[in-house]
């Protein structure tokens, strides 16, 4: 089955914004075996919607539209539906009335320009959207499906996961057999990673590989197919083993998995908590681990001790120490991840100090010095980083790593430098 | 001068990758005045190439093509221009002896399949590539410009800037008199501001407005156009003083600035220090302060307070505080706020409790519910809020509102409940 794709929006055609939707569906749709014959971008601008609708319809089964429903007056992509499939506009009372209902909730009476919300093509199936305002629709035309949806990136995530692709599965022709898994790596570069995978007899596994930078994780996309979804699973699983193998430890997820869900888990498994000390990454740590739900059971106190007074006096960092080393310096990323430990009597404790940048350099530690130290029951270890980027790229990064020492620790794979006492 | 954008490669089609390029031109293109009709995304595929091609010529004075100029079978861009076009491909002598000689700089022999990025269509006018092997062309043809260029971000960037813009800088015939300026709007909904907007008479300033919601943030982008330079910045001017009185202080700051680079600047200019105490808001609230280079000048201190017991032992909230009122109460985000500012000396405390689900809720607070307090030298303020959203969501509104608070309060605008001794 081939679908296009057509993202409606000003923000696009003026280059205001990346077309993640794009990529989203595009991506959704091919790992299910669709084939995206053409990506159309066009403006909030009823010709040009027409236009791309009408053009879509000769080399699509399906065409999928999305933004350009909000309530405002250059939100006109439904009218445009309207007029290139030859509709009216009608009034969807049940639609109104929700509207009018969940305003209500929130103590809001609905504004006006809401009401446009409610209007749609005529014979347009509803998508009812419990994320927003905006209602997704469908409408058939001469053997054609066209899906209309919201642009908002979270509302438009939703719908098309939940309707779009089961109602795609349902009215294709063709059942492809293939399937695809995205191996998480980090660690490693994508040559390094290419280098390491450059034997692999993809053949004899019906597979394919392709590799894709996602700083600062770079991931590796198996497609594997075969003749029955038996055999199917088979490749891929075996592929996986390979990869797995070859990479040493470095893949640590798949798929949606994030590396703190990783992390949430084995300290959940574990009966282990985490505290952290941060320093460079200013509390980018504490923030990733707190995106998993639940994570108020291993995780308690999180300090970002940017000044040296908070280090001494939080923290118990010995002033000599920071006189003598430096506040980047591995003996006081030690002496944070224990204080951390201690006054938190957590399992773990995690400190980082480091150079972000643009300023704070120096020839002997550049910006993008850090180091990262962990106190654990079986003692403290830290290590001396240099990271790359600006200021930005050195906080992810260095979250990113000391993160991933968690995970290497349940495993048994940290290695640094053992900690002395000073 | 009508612009439009293709861009080929598989990869795009496939959602490997987010189309940057894409985005670039665009805006670089907006930027400079040219209109943007319409972006279309191909697979390396001669047949969708083609069909692009000639769709484009039907609304656009001028083509900009990007990938597919690679020397491997897949990559037939060249081919297919042809084709389109009416044109034999033909070697270019000089361009094939400067792609040996770039190989033997290099100490290589020239790969076979390089000898391809040596055939263009007849009549092309080469574009050089410093940076790589496959070098741009511009085909001329029934008054329209079209021009090739290779997808790599870095190369395509370079001949764009270098080659692109002039060119179609010079052979334009309007040379538009506008400029734009987004207005960054915390606080009201997109329905809200475009209701208080309504009245505005556009016309009268020759501008336009764009409502971009940019969560938690709503974005207005005011374009205004005039006959001379004097008189576009006049209804720039005029356009963004009727805006910003309508929407009562919410715009917060226009163009690239942030909400934390505003904050940062007014603690700088009042030589006042900032400290946090994070409950549910996790560490966001550090992470995006110390995102500004030179954050450590005016914040030092950064609590992550999930569990009771870390606000009780660090932030000396009472334990019969909570006990009688929850951690998610006013009266503990006041404790919190003022307990950072006396530990850490600074000038203002923040303090933030709340539920950021899924879990947590109860039918007094449900999921959502946040209490923000402000301990300053002119005293407490807290204030409950009801946020809608995911985990995440919550987070990142807690966030945006409680940073939002530092700005209103030097501003003088903030109002919420004067703390009470417990």
């Amino acid at each position: 089955m081939k679908v296009e794709i057509i993202t409606v929006g000003n923000e696009l055609t003026l280059g205001e914004v990346v077309n993640t939707n794009a990529v989203f569906m595009a991506s959704s749709l091919t790992e299910r075996g669709f084939e995206v014959s053409c990506i159309a971008t066009v403006g909030d601008n009823e010709y040009c919607i027409e236009d791309a609708l009408l053009r879509a319809q000769e080399h699509a089964d399906a065409i999928v539209v999305s933004g350009g429903l909000g309530p405002t007056a250059d939100d006109v992509t439904a009218n445009s539906a309207a007029k290139a499939l030859g509709r009216r506009m009608t009034i969807n009372k049940e639609i109104l009335q929700s509207l009018r209902e969940s305003f209500a909730r929130r103590g809001m009476e609905m504004p006006l320009a809401n009401e446009k919300q409610a209007f749609f093509p005529h014979q347009a199936e509803i998508i009812p959207n419990p994320l927003g305002t905006a209602s997704g629709f469908i409408l058939r035309h001469k053997g054609r499906i066209y899906v209309f949806l919201p642009g908002v990136p979270r509302e438009l995530k939703h719908l098309f996961s939940e309707n779009v692709l089961p109602l795609l599965e349902k009215e294709r022709q063709d059942k492809p057999c293939f399937r695809s898994r995205t191996l998480k790596v980090f660690g490693f570069t994508e040559s390094a990673i290419a280098d390491r995978l450059k034997g692999i007899t993809l053949q004899s596994h019906s597979a394919a590989l392709a590799y894709l930078p996602r700083f600062p994780e770079n991931h590796v996309k198996i497609t594997a197919s075969g003749k029955s979804p038996e055999e199917v699973a088979k490749n891929l699983e075996e592929m996986e083993k390979i990869i797995r193998e070859k990479l040493e430890g470095r893949v640590f997820a798949f798929d949606t998995e994030t590396l703190e869900e990783i992390v949430g888990r084995m300290l959940r498994s574990n009966l282990a908590t985490l505290a952290v000390a941060e320093s460079c990454t200013g509390g980018l740590i504490a923030h990733r681990l707190t995106q998993i739900p639940g994570s108020s059971d291993y995780f308690e106190w999180g300090l970002v001790t940017y000044s040296n007074r908070a280090k001494v006096e939080i923290l118990k960092v010995p002033e000599e120490l920071l006189a003598t080393h430096g506040a980047v310096s591995a003996l006081v990323a030690e002496k944070m991840a224990e204080g951390v430990q201690q006054i938190s009597q957590s399992t773990l404790g995690l400190g980082v100090t480091g150079i972000a940048g643009p300023g704070g350099g120096s020839e002997e530690k550049p910006v993008g010095t850090v180091f990262i130290a962990l106190a654990s029951p079986r003692g403290i270890l830290s290590k001396r980083y240099q990271f790359q980027g600006d200021r930005e790229q050195i906080k992810i990064i260095s979250a990113h790593t000391a993160i991933d020492w968690v995970r290497r620790y349940f495993l048994n794979v940290l290695s640094g430098i053992s900690g002395q006492p000073a």
